[in-house]
C-alpha cells in the first residue's frame, strides 16, 4: 500500500468546525523489512517539540500507529486550546 | 480546503522503488486567522529530532510549505541513507 493510499482510505473529517487542530503524520518507508521502528519512541519527541509552540495537555493528543511489512504510519491528531 | 482534500491532490509517487524514506506532515488548521505560524520554526526542531534516529544529510530533506487563510501544512521528504 503506498502512503498516498493511506491518506485516501482515510474518512474524511466528520464536521468543518473552526476548530484548532493540528496533525502530525510520519511515514516510514523502509526498504528492508529488518530495519528498526522508531516511530514509538519519535512520538514522544514530536510531542515534546510542539509544546515549546503551544500548550497541550495529554489528554488533547490522539495517538494511531499503523503498520504494515514495508510502512508505518505515525499519526497525532492534538486538539489546540481555544485562546 | 480540508486537510483530506490536500492529500488527494497530491500526485501519486512516480515508481515504487523500494527505498527507505521518512515523511513528515505537520498540519495546523487554525481556528482564527489572526493566530501565529509556527510551522517554520518547527522545521528544524522536527529534523533535529528525527537525526538522533537515523543519519540525515541536509541535502536529503525535500522541505514545502503551503499556506492558505486557515491551514498551514509543512511536509518534510527525507531519503534515508541505504545501509
Amino acid at each position: 500500500m503506498s502512503l498516498l493510499d493511506y491518506f485516501r482510505s482515510k474518512k474524511p473529517a466528520t464536521a468543518s468546525i473552526a476548530k484548532e487542530r493540528l496533525q502530525i503524520i510520519v511515514a516510514h518507508e523502509r526498504g528492508r523489512r529488518d530495519q528498526p521502528d522508531y516511530l514509538p519512541q519519535l512520538q514522544q519527541e514530536l510531542i515534546a517539540v510542539i509544546r515549546k509552540y503551544v500548550q497541550i495537555d495529554d489528554d488533547m493528543v490522539q495517538v494511531q500507529l499503523d503498520k504494515n511489512d514495508s510502512c508505518s504510519v505515525l499519526e497525532l491528531n492534538v486538539t489546540l486550546p481555544e485562546d
